[in-house]
Order: structure tokens, then C-alpha cells, then sequence
């Protein structure tokens, strides 16, 4: 039984990271039929999808704000993404974190901290709706999707993909608010309440 | 940090479970103004209210089911209730459990086992909204409200007041139904998705 007591959450100023910008990294798919369609072909070959995405904290005006990739003027998405199959999901997630917001000299790449599990989704079938348990009657979950906190240190220094935009939202900003970011990602305020935030202000 | 691994729950059959009656406990306010004045004048002679809140887990055709009191024929609400000025959180959810759904006799009386806290709510203002945040620039909120998953064993007595029903709500009813369960709870369902829930049948 894990003890009743918050965990605490240590987030920085959003002034204490550097951000750069690498190559692009262009989606794989131009359309949601184009998506859907790829991942059938993926579940025929490999199973069930996996996918690991990360949220990173940090703060501004003693808020906690989460980072998200916006691509184009609207569409707004975790960084993550599918594991190899067989891939552990915290080497996966270090990898799509990296590949994503990781400059191309290592050694200014973040050590990521993969910390808690803080919510998974699951995918019935070939369609675009996601639901927070295995629906009744559903053997073959298409997807399944799982969001984890990540700490991140005083300083980091992350690479943009040019044609992506790295954005620093507050959770009352994502709250109740699933018409501009969809259900997994508005719903992250309350995913996170459990946690007590530690802002500190350098 | 804690490890990545999912936390697992013991869930049992609803059947596995008793459930008998008790004298009726009346709801202290008969308005929602009534009971927005009466948190104002608990606020002026105590400060800011704690509440606790219980999850209470059941499993029926191999999906997890919630026990909620409801109240008439529509409200709502987990057992639980406000805690005593300086009353330890875990020691005052276990008293307002007893008192809510435990027997006259002590020894039909669960020994509630307090799990994860898994979501925290913060009053703003004396009025009905609530966000799973402090909102900015909010330096004294009148309440906070915390939910916490208990942990039940595979056998129980339940004693529910004359003038309540206790359901067992299944998850995929909560989810996406603020209509009818309110921000709270309708967003328990993404709350317990970390969760890997093990369905004992017996």
C-alpha cells in the first residue's frame, strides 16, 4: 500500500530552459484516414500499439505549465511516441523524447527522469476515440497509451524540430477544454492534482 | 522517483459484498445556498475546509464499479466528508466511513484501508465551482477536497442510511458524464487509468 501523503513535484521557471531548433520532423501521416489506416497495417504485423508520452513541468507565474509540440496553428500533441515492439517503455519513451527534443550532440541531450505513470488510454478499435479503461466486451484493444511524468533539472537545453513549436501551457489553461485539446491532454489537470508542485524560483 | 511500474488493485464481485440498513443520516443543508452560507461562517471560525472523499472499488462483469451514495433520486456523491480543525486526513476519512457506511456494531465495522490519494480539488470561492488546481493568484481557498482510492478486502458489511442508495456505478457510466456526476466525479475514471486492476472472480 503506498502511503497517503502528496508527492512533491520540483518545477522551474520556464526562464531556466534553453530552447534551439534542429530538422524537421515531419508526421507520418497527412490525414487521420491516412493514420488510422498505417496503424492497421502496424496491428497486422505487430499486435497491439504501444505508445508512451511525457509531460514536462515547469512554471510561470507560480502556475505549473506543461510543454506541448503544436504543429501547424492548432493541432497540439504530447512529445512520445509508438514503442519497437518488445521495447521497454521507459527506454521508448527516452528515445522518442530524445529524437524529438534532443539535440543532435549528445551530450546536451537531457538525462531524462522518467518518473510516474499518470494515466493510460486505450484504443478499441481503428478509430480516433480513446477511453481511460478497456471497454467491457473489447479483447482486442487497438492502442494503448500511456502518459508519464517526467522531472526534469534546473537546466535543459531542448531542440525544436523547425517545422514544430514547443509550448509552454498552464493547467487552467488545458482544464476543461477538450475542444482545443482533445480528451487525453485536457484532462491532465486532474491527472495531476494528486501532486503537490513545488515552484521553485530561481 | 517512484517506479514505473503500474500499481495493481485487488478488485472483488459486488456480490462478494453485504449491505444492510442503518438509521437515515440527514444532509446538513437543504439548498446549495444553504450550504455555501454554511461554509462561510465554518470558514470565519476555522479557515479553510478539508474534506476527504473515498473510492471504493467493486468489480461486476469484469469492469470496475464505484460505490456512490445517492441522495433523492439524481445527486450523487462518494462517502466521505469534512474533517475536524487539525484532524489527521487518513484517521478522519476512516471516521467518516464508519459513520457513513459502517455498522452500529464495531465489529461488523471495515477496517478501511486508505490507499493512493488520487485526485485533489480546490474551492476558489464560497461557491459551487471547483478545479483540480489553485487557480492563480488564489492565496486563501475555502476548501480542498481530497479523494483517495480504499482499499477493500474481499468480504465487507456495509450499513447504508435508510435515506440513501448505494450504487455501484461502472466506470464507463462516470466517464465523460458531468451532466450527471459533476466535474468531480466524472473525471474519476482518468484518475484510476494508472491503475492495473486485478478482477478477482470467487
Amino acid at each position: 500500500m503506498v502511503g497517503a501523503g502528496s508527492a512533491v513535484v520540483n518545477t522551474y521557471p520556464l526562464s531556466s530552459y534553453t530552447f534551439g531548433t534542429k530538422e524537421p520532423k515531419m508526421e507520418k501521416d497527412t490525414s487521420v484516414a491516412d493514420r488510422l489506416a498505417r496503424m492497421k497495417v502496424n496491428y497486422m504485423k505487430e499486435g497491439m500499439r504501444t505508445s508512451v508520452e511525457a509531460i514536462l513541468l515547469v512554471q510561470e507565474h507560480n502556475h505549473p505549465h506543461i510543454l506541448l509540440l503544436q504543429i501547424g496553428n492548432t493541432f497540439c500533441k504530447l512529445p512520445g511516441g509508438r514503442l519497437k515492439p518488445g521495447e521497454n517503455e521507459i527506454e521508448g519513451l527516452k528515445r522518442k523524447l530524445t529524437s524529438k527534443l534532443g539535440a543532435n550532440s549528445p551530450a546536451l541531450v537531457p538525462d531524462w527522469q522518467i518518473g510516474e505513470c499518470v494515466a493510460t488510454w486505450w484504443r478499441p478499435n481503428f478509430e480516433t476515440i480513446m477511453y481511460p479503461y478497456c471497454p467491457p466486451h473489447i479483447t482486442k484493444p487497438k492502442e494503448c497509451k500511456k502518459l508519464y511524468l517526467v522531472h526534469l533539472s534546473e537546466r535543459e537545453y531542448f531542440a525544436v524540430p523547425k517545422n514544430l513549436k514547443l509550448l509552454a501551457v498552464p493547467l487552467f489553461e488545458l482544464y476543461d477544454n477538450v475542444q482545443r485539446y482533445g480528451p487525453v491532454i485536457s484532462t491532465i489537470p486532474q491527472q495531476l492534482s494528486r501532486f503537490q508542485f513545488n515552484m521553485i524560483t530561481t
